[in-house]
């Protein structure tokens, strides 16, 4: 564990946490942390902690919060050294696919670094939540949160990505999106011959400024779904390179566009 | 399915070729393939073929097998319009992951269109081959050659790509490559502190010229390990972002050579 996640009622004024059932279990008997180690924190809005484990019990375990200071810090979890720059601000729209690819895709979105996954429900997704009285998450909801909180703690990622409850309907992206900067939506073949490139597009955008992408589910976007992007000012990319699995799709998507605003 | 994989045994002079159990099944039963339907073939070489199946048998089926012409052929797979480009020629060293992982690696790095696939025996790998008598693949070699060859179908990826069965010592690496061209490592942190960025390395890169990169397994490479591939040649890179899981890193990997090399 390179950090540990806050729950999200830390608010920053608490000066100690009690720790229960699973996760003191994780702290104690996993990491078999002692009376007075330190770990890294993370709370949910990006910012680091430093956490000392001041008393185990049978069920739970306090620990005291205090700001990290500056300089190099002797802390239990294994805070390699890293990037410590900063990261484009990527929102996912991913069309739901098939249970467990869900998950892998959350799991390494988070630890790509992406601020917030939302799912989507378009027409050629496998399940249909659009008819559903409520379009949550609903029990996926916890494993998919889980699959978040693992991965910032695992891979350190500064970025405490969220996971946006509601399913969205491919028709309520405009409204949910609400223009806060370019969205991209990757399709397997060129919609305009004279379509930008993905470095085309990218090469407009203000560091600072959010980017969307949306990916497809396991059969892709229909005809009508990409016209229906495109009249809301959405940008169809092609990237030229092999037809992907829609989990291997998320990633290189991901990867591509944090390349590309990072190293180029 | 996108494409049929022909067999290695298959030299580019048959006329006809026999299909024999689950493979029969599969064209027969599950893509449900009549008399006189035709899909689209791909050797080991790349090189694609018209198949059109003949006769079905109890378990076995026969495709007749011919050049393909130009223009557009009636075909059963699902043969989407897709990048019909040129692919940069990437040769993937990854030190060995735990079971499943190795699978995935495979799968997703053949779906991109990966040329050659080899796994490395280093440190940190979790698992041990260095003391076996053969460092081969061993059984796991089918399930890897079977995820090669259901992604190369899916994918419709025109590289074959081939795996190494044996499993390399990391300091075997330099002997295998043979200084084909640019090989990278990827690393947490920064050897150097005027290393060059991924983009400055492959600007050197002639398209023709095969490229090789090296992923470490869970637990990453040792110092030493890096210090034997630089005195090797080989050129360390750091990407700007979070520290990933192995599987996580080489897709990641993939995904921004290519797109560098094809993008930009």
């Amino acid at each position: 564990m390179r950090q540990y996640l806050l729950d999200s009622s830390f608010t920053g004024e608490q000066k100690k946490l009690v720790v229960t059932d699973k996760e003191s279990q994780y702290l104690t008997k996993v990491l078999r942390l002692k009376v007075g180690e330190r770990l890294l924190g993370r709370d949910r809005a990006g910012k680091s902690w430093l956490l000392e484990l001041e008393q185990i019990g049978r069920n739970n375990c306090i620990l005291s919060v205090s700001p990290l200071g500056e300089g190099k810090v002797d802390v239990a979890t294994d805070s390699l050294p890293s990037y410590q720059g900063s990261y484009p601000r990527i929102f996912l729209y991913q069309c739901l696919c098939k249970g467990k690819k869900n998950e892998t895709i959350v799991r390494q979105a988070t630890e790509i670094g992406v601020e917030e996954i939302t799912f989507v429900q378009s027409k050629f997704c496998v399940k249909d939540y659009s008819n559903k009285k409520n379009s949550t998450l609903g029990p996926q909801k916890e494993r998919l949160e889980g699959q978040v909180k693992e991965a910032i703690q695992q891979s350190g990622s500064p970025i405490p990505t969220r996971l946006t409850n509601e399913i969205l309907a491919l028709s309520d992206i405009p409204r949910h999106w609400d223009n806060k900067g370019l969205f991209i939506f990757f399709h397997q073949s060129k919609r305009d011959e004279d379509q930008q490139t993905l470095p085309q597009l990218l090469a407009t955008v203000d560091p600072d400024t959010p980017i969307a992408m949306l990916i497809g589910s396991e059969g892709g976007l229909s005809d009508d779904e990409c016209a229906f992007l495109e009249d809301a000012g959405c940008k169809p990319v092609m990237l030229q390179g092999n037809i992907l699995r829609a989990e291997t799709a998320a990633i290189y998507a991901l990867a591509t566009i944090q390349v590309l605003l990072t190293e180029t």
